[in-house]
């Protein structure tokens, strides 16, 4: 019975048209052109070098499309049992018509080429939003993007901010803020009026959200005027030679300066807490950034009490801290759930986080999925993979245990896929 | 096979009456008068209030209880999702016949007078508790309660002594302690005399346990008696201005004097870890707690190994903590693993807790489950979820994985559900 | 379909001949001649002594091993649910032909006569390890053991290093070190000598790993030889007088010194990560440890960044720590997930760390199970346990969740099972 009935959700939720809110597409150039894009991504290529591939295999300078698809197939062997393997195959299945379960290297070269031809097509983006049943991704644009080029309806924007928090004593991210603001960067004051530039500007664009992701062990917390202004003096001034206390004065100030302006814009500030980025030091590009899980939202108990008018759109990179995402969520009306976050995208994860938050968060603060993808083609699989995953936590927890009826639960599947995107972050629809 | 093994093993859960060791209750107004007695229950206000209910509409002085029932049906399309809302769906359904799915603005005035004229018949709380099969419930006792007018074989007394160890600083508390005791308190050997009062007075009406709910950062040490004179001194004369440190031993030494009368009267102490009280500072009422999920018993290692003659029957706040209390549970023989915590009491979570106990806990160191609740009406839901997933974990991990009969599974059921109860609490049955 | 897909997965699987890569086991009497051998592991009298039964009674001097069974028996009601139980019962009836589902008062002492019957025949060593479908086992070799008198083909030895890490102060250890290596340790360069020794000696008896159990506050760092060669001579002088500092540094040095070897010797270093000893002081026999489940893998950053070329078998004492093994797995080459260990060797813990194991770790880098048993009859019912429970994990994420061939389960399957035993630690076969 729960096998047929999962069927049966999934097959209706698969008809709804979404909006993915997080993503790290280019919108000059969405989709790939090779299956080397593809394949390029960094979960196969870290997965590979996992698995023995030495990375100057995969990154050699100049490396031809073709010959670093031809590698990295030899080398897949190992990672054949990984759903995100499975992204790829489905995806090919889908949309190239590959026939088999397993890319070899008896198979991959047809492949390579036939793939090629058809994104060589010039509707090829339009075919994979279309068939992704995807109308519109939000995008993660540097502070000094100009966003333009492109459709901010289709391709909506959403201003990252690590590097304004956590790398201002860096000076070409300081020489980038000026470059994008015109604005001559001395302290606490011209700072902020940079940040309002930056505000203005991504709002006259169209954007949905800010967004951020944190280390493990930031707390944010309120910083004084004065105390910012001497600390923004000294990072200027002495980069990262200025003492350490005044990076982290300097990073929180920023931080709270962008959580009012989100307030000012009535933007959702994305948080996505717990990654150490460099763990693994020679890793490959995107492949070296782990965590400590030992992280708590706890951290963030004055930016939740201090910003109650900012929506704030939470991930957590560990499903350790989900049950506190879904107590938070519970308890203070400007905490949402947001999506199943990198390590904590898999199957086993998303399934036991995702019954946990539909069963104890308003349905109305759950924003179910967002692919995290650099090029269109991953949305289909991911977010094919997300609603299968849903079908069996409406099925086997709604449906059977708790006696819904199938429509019940579809409503509530499309809440938290579609619904919840829109009120959230604002979207007309 | 399995969902028809899970109903039969719940109806026969079912039939058992039962003890429920843990309750808010308050014996001299045991039951609701309105559905505003019911839904206005914290999970239901702070649910409201997360999905975007102010606060002031939820606590406004003076309401009536009819328009605070209207206004919290108006804000609970959001929350019907929620394991919460199911609680009262099914008590209405059981109770009150009422025969929707959800409570709407068309069918709550009906509701709310039927339940009224119910509520009002004499037989009230008999007929709650005779529907519920429940035989005694646990209260939570005020060290200062008389314990007087009610039947404490029925209501059964439990110290609670947070009060005591984490606010004695505060006059008020000193005061009460001095008034319920005829002792003036002037530093060690009068507070101990005092808590030596406390617990004659509460075993002589009944008390089965004394109980606390601690933050997740305490772990509780031996302190000495001259230590302790001097801080119980400084605490009493300085009150919230005394130093840290002096309420920091104070906290720790009236806790391990606790420990001790627990011992002197074969009480069993149940700790209740993991709570930050007041994190979201303008929340409702009860609505304000949340938690560090970064605890661990081997904080309480020293109390463990100190009090062996003790059962600590332990509760935690968070999943991510039930492995250690398996753990703990399974090696030191005075740990006890009791019930499903607040934002650990909702079915993802009750699952998987529940399954890593019973497959490596003794089967007479479960306490499975108990209410929590503040007014009777809740005993019937909470306890109905608890049994289904007892029957679920019962017929997927016992009969189906392990080839158990269901008579064998059926007498596990009970051993968790009444007969540990029954054994660690010392009731005369 | 899922219960019946299960049970021929499992019959599959269970045809496998395997390697178990971590055991207790003593190569010169490796298999058990009463029950008292089997029923005093461990698990069982840490179990019943938890549900009450005196640890003066289960570890009286001189008692005779057939009263201790029996005394066993009377107190085992209690854990008749634990997943430890079944295993001596899976045991008994597979070996001894027990007929019943419980040892009981009544019938222990006939099982108890005819197992002993059964176990002096001189083939009960090979049948049981025909039966358990085991051809290597490897073993947990102090660092001064001959390794002499057995096959160290069939018993495969490991050297532990737990001693030589954590308790060098400790006299007897150094006098063991200087026993074994004929070497006088006086300093750093001394002791290197004489682990280059130990190395050597092992490597030469067919060692296949270098292991440790390490607790959760460790966190391996780099120590200079200068310091190293202080902190030695300190320790070595004053024993567990010395400074912690010294303790620590020598700690940290000898580690280091550890995986040097085991990177010139091409062998690799399990790690067991997250034991705290002796937390319940007066516990039976290996009854008395437990955890602090705040550890994080972050802690070993340098050790994997440092040597890339050792390969480290990873165990983590909890569940909460799984993801992080998930995690590090797929991202660091050198780091791959081993086993269900200890407090997590249990089915609802197994099930979960498993299934998030096979969907995003390269299948090349899972080793699914290893017994951890001190007697060879422990064997059979523990790795039984693991294989019904990946055949569980197959049948339901992999062939019905995703589509695949029951060959292709069975498939990955095996290469946890047996193939990467023989990868990992590079047996020939």
């Amino acid at each position: 019975m729960s096998i047929e009935l999962r069927k049966q959700l999934f097959e209706q939720l698969d008809q709804i048209v979404l909006v993915d809110p997080h993503s790290h597409i280019n919108p000059l150039s969405p989709a790939s052109t090779t299956l080397a894009d593809i394949l390029g991504y960094h979960y196969y290529t870290e997965l590979s070098h996992s698995a023995g591939m030495p990375k100057d295999q995969i990154e050699e300078p100049g490396l031809d499309p073709k010959e670093k698809v031809r590698r990295l197939v030899e080398n897949f062997g190992p990672i054949e049992n990984t759903i995100q393997y499975s992204w790829f195959i489905e995806f090919a299945q889908k949309m190239f018509g590959f026939a088999d379960e397993r890319l070899t290297t008896s198979n991959w070269e047809a492949l390579y080429d036939s793939a090629a031809e058809r994104m060589a097509c010039d509707d090829w983006e339009e075919t994979v939003l279309r068939e992704s049943k995807l109308e519109g991704v939000f995008l993660t644009n540097d502070f000094d993007d100009p966003l333009e080029g492109f459709d901010t309806s289709r391709y909506i924007p959403c201003l990252r901010t690590d590097d304004l928090v956590f790398h201002l004593a860096k000076l070409p991210v300081a020489e980038r803020l000026e470059n994008a603001t015109g604005i001559s960067i001395s302290g606490r004051a011209t700072l902020e009026s940079a940040l309002d530039k930056l505000f203005d500007h991504f709002v006259g664009k169209g954007a949905r959200a800010c967004a951020i992701s944190l280390p493990p062990d930031f707390a944010p917390h309120f910083v004084s005027e004065n105390r910012a202004d001497v600390a923004i003096k000294n990072i200027l001034g002495k980069g990262l030679e200025a003492d350490p206390n005044d990076r982290h004065a300097a990073a929180n100030f920023v931080f709270w300066s962008l959580a009012e302006r989100c307030r000012q814009h009535k933007l959702p500030f994305d948080l996505m807490i717990g990654v150490n980025r460099g763990v693994y030091e020679t890793g490959v590009f995107q492949g070296q950034d782990l965590y400590d899980s030992r992280v708590s939202l706890i951290q963030y108990r004055q930016l939740f009490n201090a910003f109650r008018e900012v929506t704030f759109p939470v991930s957590v990179l560990a499903s350790v801290t989900n049950q506190e995402l879904v107590s938070y969520s519970w308890i203070f009306p400007n905490v949402v759930a947001n999506g199943h976050w990198w390590y904590s995208n898999t199957p086993a994860y998303i399934e036991h986080d995702l019954a946990a938050r539909l069963e104890a968060i308003p349905q109305t603060k759950v924003i179910g999925y967002y692919s995290d993808m650099y090029k269109l083609e991953f949305g289909m699989p991911k977010f094919a993979m997300f609603k299968r995953i849903l079908a069996k936590v409406l099925a086997e927890r709604f449906v059977i245990d708790r006696g819904w009826s199938e429509d019940r639960a579809l409503e509530l599947g499309r809440t938290v896929l579609r619904g919840n995107v829109e009120s959230i972050f604002q979207l007309e629809s």
